[in-house]
């Protein structure tokens, strides 16, 4: 029972997902002109609270139920040497998920969300990509499915994180492929690899691009990912056929969004840059999607942290958008 | 029964302000390195929770009784032309405070915070300052005294905001005198004030510069300052005296902040800047008090706003640092 049976289908799939509300977001843009501050007084709040309006096709929206998913997997490339962490980490830290004890479950109570930990087939890392596609297509299906499955069609706001020690090098590997460039423009510290193991790291970002680049963004994503960077490429995927604004998250969660941009090139209208990371090539991949951060905090840590952080500014620009007063409601002269 | 009889009293207040809590500091930095993420990976929380934790005297704390503080003046400038919005609508958004309608409202109450409203005499405008000075001591002093006696004792984060038409022309003022330069580079469009009236405006902060420069923070506070900047001085200097660390917001709240600097280097100490309005003179402001601002979306509203948006991105970062597992507490490999 999956929504797509081969890459084919899920390419059919992003073609034909819904856009925004024109007249929500008409009527967004009527209530938000009486509102009772000088036009354009919050600045890039009102912009947000706009799309999320359109996106949710309800003029005077509001968050409620906000979802949080982190996916984690193992990656073959992590016997490389490429990450300051061993690879058991990635285990170690769903476990510290499930009991609460990250930085994530923090941001994610703080922000009303739901959570939910995806941990996929840890104990079968995929397959070192400098030898051949780190996925079989069956195997990057399974994960786009277990994304697609994951978010709740009861959500109104989506941030999709990931755990898996060695998943920048493999988000380098693909923002390298589908962008051009060189490996070292992509490479960046990760967890904080020293000087011998970010050369190592770029070697191998060079030689997965050489071996595997040509194709569209599911064709990296299968050759060069990682399932829980596929499963936030299909998580992303659900929640536009779903019409539910996501906020993307740092380096590895963008290179995830990138295979469906790169697949279908208004993929992701329903998404805004939660955060410009510390790591190296995230900026310019934000502006090969064309997206402006919301926050630039200097994080760099993934799990969703920084996108779950500015859940809370969108939050507040709806809070505003929803809960002013108008000009007439409160006597108030306008300019 | 005052905390100051006149400004020397009040300077004295400033120059004998506590400081941080050192012992607090380093169990904060120690807790932090043991959290379960990679070194520095929440970046910038990693150093607000260093400062919240150090200021509160906690190496573990939390925040759960934020307060914010919306200060009402009317100015003798606004007769002059400088404001896009007629003098009225001072008392018409206090009304608006009260009522729950404005855009600090929402995001007070988004942030958990209490919010108070201080009216300060506003059927009493100051004086225009290109006449004489806005304020004498004595009516100074009760706006210092004002914003003094408002901040909660039992409040662990301060944000305080302010309503006053034609207070962007007094903060240029105060920021001119105080920090050189000219009129033009301080002087912006405010709530959105013409060609014709920037004009105006520009001159008018020329020609209160030029009869009042020349004396300390506290003395261009009275000359060129307002009630309700006088008033956001003197609860930020309370909430020194009270170790509750202090969210700044835009334009006017800096210029207030300021004031206390020019007179006392450390005053602000406890301080940090919520975010960068698009104000035209905020970001050389911020560089004066050596404040990188945590957030910077364009926002221009006042009443706190800004400041209290980053209340969130505080919250989160006293979050991540006390609620998060140790390596120790979660079975997770160091790097």
């Amino acid at each position: 029972m999956s929504d797509f049976d081969d890459f084919a289908g899920f390419r059919a799939r992003l073609a034909r997902a819904p856009g925004p509300d024109a007249a929500a977001a008409e009527g967004a843009a009527a209530r938000n002109a009486q509102l009772t501050k000088p036009p354009a007084a919050l600045g890039r709040l009102e912009d947000m609270a706009a799309w999320y309006a359109a996106w949710r096709g309800d003029p005077r929206p509001a968050i409620t139920a906000p979802q949080v998913i982190v996916f984690a997997g193992n990656h073959g490339v992590a016997a490389l040497g490429v990450s300051a962490f061993p690879a058991e980490v990635t285990v170690q830290m769903v476990a510290n998920f499930r009991a609460g004890g990250a930085a994530i479950n923090q941001l994610a109570r703080l922000a009303g969300a739901r959570m939910d930990v995806h941990a996929l087939d840890l104990d079968r890392p995929t397959a070192d990509f400098t030898q051949g596609p780190a996925m079989t297509e069956a195997e990057c299906l399974a994960a786009l499915q277990s994304g697609w499955d994951a978010v709740d069609a009861g959500a109104d706001l989506l941030v999709v994180g990931e755990m898996g020690i060695a998943n920048t090098t493999s988000a380098a590997a693909i923002a390298c492929a589908l962008l051009g460039g060189e490996a070292s423009d992509w490479t960046g510290r990760g967890t904080g690899v020293d000087d011998a193991g970010l050369s190592v790291k770029t070697q191998v970002v060079a030689e997965g691009v050489a071996r595997h680049a040509g194709g569209d963004g599911i064709d990296m994503l299968a050759r060069l990912g990682g399932r829980e960077i596929a499963a936030m490429a299909g998580a992303i995927a659900r929640a536009r056929a779903l019409r539910i604004p996501v906020i993307l998250d740092g380096f590895i969660c963008c290179a995830a969004a990138l295979c469906l941009a790169k697949t279908e090139s208004s993929a992701l209208d329903h998404c805004i840059a939660g955060h410009l990371s510390a790591e190296g090539g995230h900026a310019r991949l934000l502006q090969a999607l064309g997206k402006d951060p919301v926050l630039s905090l200097g994080m760099r840590l993934g799990e969703g942290s920084g996108a779950a952080l500015a859940m809370q500014v969108l939050k507040g620009a709806v809070a505003c958008h929803s809960g002013m007063a108008t000009f007439a409601e409160a006597g108030v002269s306008e300019g």
